[in-house]
């Protein structure tokens, strides 16, 4: 009998071997993501074992079964009607990250395959696809057949996430999201890169973000969720790289929706944040390093030649007429519907900015109707901030050190308060930091 | 506002609280238990939660914390309308545990007020309350005046659970039960000892089972249990004493309900196996003892003397007159239904018997059909076992060490084979290890 060879695994065997300190099989991985899956294993049984990788862990092994079966409980994009080497770019998520709307076009204008499905905003962090919807009638809800054209012929789609993705990890994340077992280096890799797999690339560039503003608070959590990820990424076959950047503070001035797409424009022309610029230039380089395994301060060049020689922002519009959106948002930004209400916030003291907590200006843009509290919620596209002043600037009392926007006036008093809580205040400058941390690969 | 002066609780804090090592106020985990039982709090919430507490554990103060939440989450049971003093007494559990039919009956007829509430049998271990159910006609569904009355008239009287005692402690039960986190002694003490204070007696006597057939494998864990169960009593009002028992093989030589009944019979004449009079004259004394606070050593005399002048198998036949059972199988036991099918077990070696494992004899039982693998089961009251043999006795081969009973035919192959399986032959008798281990209070 099959019983006698092949003794019946039970879920419970799995909780107790992983709670005593034990690795689990690739086998006993399957199983249990599986049972999540069909609703054979409870959700209390799923969230007692998640409490107990939490505190035991799981091994890089573990860690890349646990990837696969994930990746495996659903859908997975083909690309293969698309030519050419498709790279991919992740986030692990920040204030005023716009990255995408600005190394994306770049990378593309430089020969590089994009086509990428974003997320949405949630909590302190925004949402590329958010961001691109601030532009009038631009879709989000392109696939299949659609997706692989727009690609084919304009080089770059940018696109909500569509079919059954890792049905697993959406279980897996509801459960962590209200059991305390998010913050676990395993469970994150895991489920970035499960996501990040279905989704079809050939390659994928990885940004950790760290600082008050990411979830990894800590350059070296972050450097190791780099890591791990950069192994479970080139263990299934797909060649990754990871930059760790700075999320101390916002990325760029601004923050929100129509706010970011018009940085990002500005970016594009040349005419962005120093900070915003740097990285962006970084990501598109390392995109087209890991397309082409060409030089990389050889890519590096061509990403700067592409703004400066404006086929990048070209690249833009052209995804955006693509997937019905009006390019003349891109060229003339002041198109975009400015929010009915605008404050401007002024510097309580003199001195130097010493540092500015970018999870509380997150918040301060959800106060403004700019973000989500909850996934219900609706958000106001030109809602948003704008940062006059950032950390390491010198201020005096009453300076605008920065511009709130939204299209409810009650929003913007909480806002303000959230916002002026950022800020600190001291006598000499804070010792300035570099926006790119540390590669992996 | 109230909201201003006391935050509101959140149950994610309180996960994260316990997940990184802190101590629970009391205000805390009587948000947890409240939450519990009202169903705000998910079952996955208090399975993570239950899993936090596994690794992180709890100190005293917490315990009792929890154990006072889980006793108030429901009914109390009120005894002031029975006279004098109520003495409870628990066993953790084990095979062949029919101590409760021997020494509460041997305490009433000391004086002492029984008012009990005992369980039904599952899994390896057997239930007071079907051993009872056993006497044919005898009630344990008497709750109310009904006890009150019998106690006050007779003494004693053993009934089932009735009322919504600790409704937290039978979810926090079940799902401990299936998340792998039955295993902690915090747990397990609050479980315990919340069950004990809603019966209402003013003093407890707990019997710590330690041993291959007990939940405490290891005697350090026992002691540990025992030390923590008698403190939650004794901060809580009720004087509460602990004996910690051998149970690494079975009490007695009778497992299963009748057989049971019968041996304890016995050992009230006078005739018992030496192991279960010892252990059940030391927890009769006991039960005196904290009573009266008389001299333990003539508690012992007196227990002794309640055995010798029959005084205690009278108490037990109008205990099972006054419950609706007819005392003449107290008197006369071999009123009692034999099994139909009968089995004499025979040594397969020479030698002596050095290990004889409680929880395979326990698991031999159920599959005669005296037992239950899961709530639903019905049990047949006459199957079970005879030792005939036990650790230290020198057998020959062929002798019978066993005999079994089940109204099955088809049960006893496998039964016959499981409980072999639990005798170890060698050629050296082992050392002689004492009943009762040790005495906490």
């Amino acid at each position: 009998m099959l019983n006698e060879v092949e003794p019946i695994m039970r879920i419970t065997d799995i909780i107790r071997k992983k709670r005593d300190g034990f690795a689990l099989s690739k086998e006993e991985i399957e199983f249990f993501i599986n049972g999540c899956v069909n609703n054979e294993i409870a959700d209390y049984q799923t969230s007692a074992l998640l409490m107990a990788i939490y505190f035991n862990d799981m091994d890089e092994r573990e860690t890349v079964d646990l990837t696969m079966a994930m990746l495996n409980s659903g859908d997975k994009v083909d690309l293969s009607q698309i030519d050419g080497v498709k790279v991919d770019k992740h986030s692990t998520g920040g204030v005023g990250d716009k990255t995408t709307l600005v190394a994306a076009p770049i990378a593309a204008a430089c020969g590089v395959k994009i086509a990428k499905m974003s997320g949405r905003g949630l909590g302190h962090t925004g949402g590329t696809v958010d961001k691109l919807e601030s532009i009038p009638n631009l879709r989000t809800d392109i696939n299949g057949k659609e997706f692989f054209d727009i690609v084919n012929r304009t080089g770059i789609c940018v696109t909500g996430q569509s079919g059954n993705l890792c049905p697993a990890d959406k279980i897996l994340y509801g459960l962590r999201d209200v059991t305390q077992t998010v913050d676990k280096i395993c469970l994150i890799a895991s489920s970035i890169m499960s996501k990040k797999l279905a989704c079809g690339s050939d390659r994928i560039l990885l940004d950790v973000k760290t600082g008050s503003g990411a979830f990894m608070k800590d350059f070296n959590d972050a450097k190791r969720l780099a890591e791990l990820m950069v192994k479970i990424g080139n263990s299934s076959g797909k060649k990754t790289k990871a930059l760790i950047t700075d999320m101390d503070i916002p990325l760029g001035n601004a923050i929100g929706n129509s706010l970011e797409v018009i940085e990002a424009v500005d970016t594009l022309c040349g005419n962005g944040p120093e900070d915003l610029e740097q990285v962006c230039v970084e990501l598109a380089a390392n995109m087209i390093f890991l397309a082409e395994g060409a030089d990389l301060e050889n890519c590096r060049s061509r990403a700067v030649q592409a703004i400066e020689n404006g086929s990048a922002l070209e690249k833009l519009a052209q995804m955006v007429e693509a997937q019905g959106g009006d390019k003349n948002y891109v060229y003339d930004t002041k198109r975009f519907k400015r929010a009915d209400f605008v404050r401007q916030v002024k510097s309580p003291a003199d001195g130097y900015i010493v540092k500015l907590d970018a999870e509380r200006c997150g918040t301060a843009s959800v106060h403004l109707g700019a973000g989500r509290e909850k996934k219900e919620d609706k958000i106001d596209f030109a809602a948003g901030i704008f940062l006059n002043r950032k950390t390491g600037d010198r201020v005096s009392k009453g300076d605008t050190i920065a511009t709130l926007y939204s299209e409810h006036k009650e929003y913007l008093d909480s806002a303000e308060k959230e916002l002026l809580s950022s800020f600190s205040f001291g006598d000499a400058p804070p010792k300035a930091k570099p926006h790119i941390l540390a590669s992996v690969e």
